[in-house]
């Protein structure tokens, strides 16, 4: 969830806050849940949640109990820094994830947290705070760590200043706890998290750097803290990293220089298979003008 | 995107409209470009730009392009019928790519077409016309047939009345095509599409029910027509849509019944190791309040 910030709350602001009223914990909320939880008139929030339903942002189930509808993930679907990067990322998080097999994930800039765009994971990995969708963070999460690497001092102090949550007595809260931790990542270009979110589990995490060289994303893996640190682990996470930026930095070559690959113009989007990539090509005016082919 | 209905537009329906000018081949769009594609003024463009991009809904890039914002992820993150599905299914949907090394998918029912909610794919996989997000016809779908299990001959007529694009000779597009599909996939248990998107490529799918014993969702694969159909595949396909047909039933059990998981009240959405799933029952103040641990 973005900061609050200050002014009064739009027609738009209102509607979200109906959509924000919905957690992990909470999927499926009766109309009086959510105008208790969206701190809402129940005649407005009837109001508001009519026209989210109508627009499938919201559906009714049969229990007249709602959830968030199916054209939430529609439009998460086209953007680029979330599906776009899990796409590019996905056959190197699987990689990863059948080597270490514990928990594998990818993170986003959210502000003052990370933002996880994927997890994978085992049934009988390790304990791990993650979930998709979900935010932990910069401070605390190794996948933070390098997304901090991009940072100023000041950055570092309005994050302590926001409060990094007291997970465990490792976690870094300081400015200065937190200058050691980078200057360690700088050194081992991997962050090396153990035990800062929970006593049991150590995050390590490598950079994945855009097109115009900034950290835009870490890769990271959960692993039980009791394990060493296997070099050959920080090395696949290293190299996966970079592999990742290598593909990344492919998909945002411009669709009309003479080395894009084909179907270039929906490499932010999509990585499937050579022959669907070139098959996307050749159905362009379907494809992008209604958002899917065939539709 | 769902179907256009009449009636006059809301402002809420003016916001999505923006977003909707955003699509798998036009991930970046200029203000003039949304406005165009949009069919709105350029000021009222301009103006709900703004208001989407203050609520983190649009990103402006440092070329002055939008894109669609991170927010939208973290809103479909806690979709029940898109992430909670995938993400009970991931596991399962590894088991079968692994296997059968082509093109694994899982897709819903998104009114006249099968919604995808997720792909697996290799590099050398053979041609698919599916996108993450993205919409196929119902009736030209391995999934869509699954999907087509649960409807009456009326829905038929009305899917044919929607106009069936007509992919290669042999997608079906009458009722009585697709009432000769459907038997079959009745009489095997799984949908065999055979050139129905292209020529060079077979879709089979497997019907995965909800605990109220409908068809929910199709799991499927997309491989080389040309390759005999191996009864090892059909029965790999089947199974692993039964076994997440199970592990759906144990995700909607009442978190208050005797025999519910740890973690029950997370299960919709969340599908992370035993530990981790315990864990977040011990944080649950924290996870359900504010949509994730940690935050």
């Amino acid at each position: 969830m973005p900061q609050r910030r200050e002014g009064p709350v739009s027609a738009l602001g209102r509607h979200l806050r109906i959509l924000d009223a919905f957690a992990v914990g909470t999927a499926f909320l009766t109309l009086s849940d959510i105008a208790r939880r969206s701190e809402l008139p129940i005649s407005t929030a009837h109001r508001l949640v009519a026209e989210l339903e109508y627009e499938g942002l919201l559906e009714r189930l049969p229990d007249r109990s709602y959830q968030l509808g199916l054209r939430l993930w529609e439009l998460a679907a086209r953007t680029p820094r979330a599906l776009g990067l899990r796409e590019i990322a996905a056959p190197l998080m699987r990689l990863v994830q059948d080597q270490i097999r514990q928990h594998t994930q990818l993170g986003v800039d959210g502000g003052y947290d990370v933002v996880y765009l994927d997890r994978l994971s085992r049934h009988d990995a390790v304990v791990n705070a993650t979930v998709v969708g979900g935010r932990i963070s910069l401070g605390a999460s190794a996948i933070g760590h390098v997304l901090l690497l991009n940072k100023s001092t000041e950055f570092l102090q309005e994050l302590v200043d926001s409060g990094i949550r007291h997970y465990t007595d490792a976690t870094p809260r300081t400015v200065a706890e937190l200058q050691s931790v980078l200057d360690e990542v700088r050194c081992r270009g991997v962050a090396i998290a153990n035990g800062f979110v929970h006593p049991l589990a150590r995050g390590m995490a490598a950079p994945i750097y855009g097109p115009d060289g900034a950290v835009v994303a870490g890769l990271g893996v959960v692993v039980p803290s009791a394990d060493p640190v296997k070099s050959r682990d920080v090395e696949l996470l290293r190299s996966a990293a970079a592999a990742i930026t290598k593909q990344l930095r492919r998909a945002y070559v411009d669709p009309r220089h003479p080395h894009a690959l084909p179907g270039a113009k929906f490499r932010v989007l999509i990585n499937s298979s050579a022959s669907s990539m070139q098959y996307f090509d050749e159905e362009t005016g379907t494809i992008s003008e209604r958002g899917a082919p065939g539709h």
